[in-house]
């Protein structure tokens, strides 16, 4: 059975929130997660259809920041750009792009590999924290391209819907809510609990610990369970304790 | 190459729309669509999770309307239900779930045989409009279940986004509109048009004719074109032209 001692992943809801600029309220966060022992990150930018031009708005972030950063799409050879690097960011976009191009370059067990067992920390936003999870299964995307598989780099045991809302009481569209969404996942036998991030809100995961961060706070979507609210602070450490 | 002379469909964006009951609204389409020669519906279940209250709710309303309606979940041979059946009605939920139990019951080369070369009428409502079309790559359904393919019925070689709503100018949520995820699909080579079904609005196929119906209209996005808007009595038969 795998150990996950040296596992830190932080799985933001989104890169943007309302009155702030890229991934500025989160910056803090970010800093204290890789702290000063990282001097370069390893940038995903497949959820994007321009990989260049997202690359760029990351890296300027980034050194803005203090880090250098490059971006995996730059590398011949991926797979061995994954090998060395010191961490990960995985950027938002449209997640079954992102999951079939992960498969594609042959890069879910090096990736997987690297957080889990070598402690190479992980970063994502949006669709980047849905592919850190067990599977894509409640990703808010349009299912634009068809990915070999829903199953994803399963750092974590359990299921992250990102850009969390809560329903419109005033709202006349006759759409699924989110909740009513995610209810329809647990509709379905044995699937793991889904939490709800709130834009402005994150999950720093270090081992076996997992603490709620952030401004907004979460709801936890448990099968068979009413759901319930979690504010910024939580211990979700639980969460972790589920067999995968 | 294949004739589409017998083909009749009518794509509904919705079976709900403010203020009105279900299939409220669209009674009369449906009526006129199926005519005084059909006696019975053969009802597709599949999409929501409760298949027995599914069909109660169906049988209800298409009893009110003059037609008896059987559910294809209550036959031990589903396929044989299908190559008896008079009409077809497919019901809205998930997308991803109905699509799975089509394939899963061998009904998808069977419906479409039927559609296509027999003339059975097909209605569909939301997820039910979603399977009719070439593929369900524009579904808004959370993917729940991973179905062997997003290829669906293919009864007219273009997609249909349902319960399409324009952007909230208001809105501070920092999800995609819904326009953005039609445009990320449009970044995908060879992707065919996408037709914006507004709740109140269905799309009425009758050989190589089609016309919108309903009250809301529609907005049609072409890869590499800007968007259009269609109001209702819009025909749009050259939407059947492209090769599917
Ligand atoms: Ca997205
Ligand atoms: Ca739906």
């Amino acid at each position: 059975m795998a150990t996950y001692a040296k596992r830190r992943a932080l799985l933001i809801s989104s890169s943007n929130l309302h009155g702030f600029g890229y991934l500025e309220y989160c910056t803090k966060h970010i800093k204290d997660f890789l702290g000063s022992n990282t001097e370069k990150v390893l940038f995903v930018p497949y959820a994007l259809h321009d990989r260049d031009a997202y690359a760029a708005k990351a890296r300027a972030k980034f050194e803005d920041m203090g880090y250098k950063l490059d971006s995996v799409h730059e590398f011949s050879n991926p797979v061995e750009a994954v090998k060395s690097a010191q961490a990960f960011f995985v950027g938002g976009g449209n997640t079954f792009r992102l999951l079939k191009t992960l498969y594609d370059e042959n890069l879910i067990q090096e990736i997987r590999k690297r957080v889990v067992e070598d402690g190479i920390p992980y970063i994502g936003t949006s669709a980047g924290s849905n592919v850190g999870t067990c599977s894509i299964n409640t990703t808010n995307d349009m299912p634009i391209v068809y990915p070999p598989s829903f199953n994803a780099l399963n750092l974590v045991p359990f299921n992250i819907n990102v850009h969390y809302v809560d329903a419109d009481p005033t709202s006349t569209h006759k759409g699924e809510t989110r909740e009513q969404r995610i209810l329809e996942y647990h509709e379905v036998d044995n699937t793991p609990p889904v939490l709800g991030l709130r834009e402005g809100c994150m999950l720093l995961v270090e081992g076996d610990k997992a603490v709620l961060q952030g401004e907004t706070g979460a709801r936890l979507f448990t099968r068979g369970e009413d759901s319930v609210q979690y504010s910024p602070g939580a211990d979700l450490s639980f969460l972790l304790k589920m067999t995968s």
